[in-house]
């Protein structure tokens, strides 16, 4: 699992990768910027930086569902690098939307690796507070089947988490597509260096940075103004503000 | 040792960190590029694929040099984290660089730790073809006294190493600070999206985004200009081109 978090007022950031036994990344990531002298700490270093802070740790058997082992196995039948299942192609019985539906509609053959149904299990948050003060924050498990020791976008500052003066953004999706477009930089230096709105800067984001790639991403402002964006089938997401108004949202 | 490199020309990349064995951690960065379905590999799964794939490997002890292990043994007595201390402030004897001299001027108190004279071991290289085609890479063997686990700016895309259609860029410095600024990006994107001349860009980049850092730079664009800038007392650089000119430079 790994994950980060940035605060865009000072532009702080904390990042941690490669842990196996942390209940909640995010909140190790969280102290890695507050209380380490560095900003990503990963692996064995991370594991045990989270001991010495003393959060909640679980023995590793905690994360594994049978859910989760099924789809490892189809993955390695398969020789397919996987993302979640769970939304699946229209039209598609969602059972075998896994390898059978999507396969014709998203697959993506990299390096003779096949990428199937595109909808990882990654969850991303950014907010703005009443000072117009933006912050984001990004964890994951990774992809199904990844090679050992793969990271990805989510604890990248820049790629999967960005915040400034400006705005903050999660993305979600193909890491490595991602990593490559610096997406969550370019959707805040769209805002700040091109003077795009935040909708015109995810789209062009979206539209003209992933170009062989597919991900989605949240965003806010220091306005308030919401936006998203994706060019997958869909993206789970959510929004509340503070007079009560929530939505969510698949398609 | 970490490292990664970016090819420009659409925007492939490829990085590694927690290498311990692998003598040329940057080519390991590019087969990952090459040879890998991800982007960035760490830790013992870094070395796995160095294995797999036949790279040149050293005993560990083969980096540990005497003259390093003084230097942390006197990190670590002065609970600092280290930068390399061969750039002299001016007027400071090279000898007693290292803790007393840079002290005063550069010191910066981080969460209790002081980090001491700045002038990091970093190695990066951008390069531009005759098609107008740059790359960027980085290799680091990161801070001195460093906690386990931390990973820099160095294998960072987007944060120590980036290159797109328009240049390439490689930092090297406090890579907290580089991370925060995703500095490497923030050069390009000013190029991109602000239509800076490059030069423009990397001294926007180093007076705006290293606010709280020091850090310095090496770029190149697709036109052939070459531009660099630093924060720091001096930065060890050196520029050639195919009709013979060099050039080699501290201050």
């Amino acid at each position: 699992m790994e994950a980060s978090i940035m605060d865009g007022h000072g532009r702080r950031c904390g990042a941690v990768s490669g842990l196996t036994t942390v209940k909640n990344p995010v909140s190790l990531a969280r102290l890695v910027m507050d209380r380490s002298p560095h900003s990503y700490l990963a692996f064995d270093g991370a594991e045990e930086f989270a001991r010495e802070q003393g959060v909640e740790v679980v023995d590793n058997s905690y994360f594994i569902t049978e859910e989760n082992m099924s789809m490892l196995k189809r993955a390695k039948e398969a020789n397919s690098i996987m993302y979640d299942y769970r939304v699946p192609a229209p039209g598609v019985d969602s059972a075998s939307a896994g390898l059978e539906g999507a396969k014709v509609e998203n697959g993506l053959l990299m390096n003779g690796l096949r990428i199937s149904v595109y909808a990882p299990e990654t969850v991303g948050c950014v907010v703005v507070d009443s000072n117009g003060w933006c912050a984001a924050a990004t964890s994951t498990g990774g992809l199904m089947n990844k090679m050992s020791g793969r990271i990805g976008d989510s604890p990248l500052i820049g790629s999967g988490t960005y915040a400034c003066g400006d705005c903050a953004v999660s993305c979600t999706g193909e890491g490595e597509a991602i990593i490559r477009s610096t997406l969550a930089r370019d959707v805040a230096a769209l805002v700040e260096y091109k003077g795009l709105s935040l909708q015109e800067a995810v789209d062009y984001a979206i539209k003209e940075r992933l170009d062989e790639g597919m991900a989605g991403l949240i965003a806010v402002s220091r306005n308030g103004e919401v936006a998203y964006g994706f060019n997958t089938i869909g993206m789970f997401r959510g929004c509340a503000t503070e007079d009560g108004f929530m939505e969510v949202s698949i398609w």
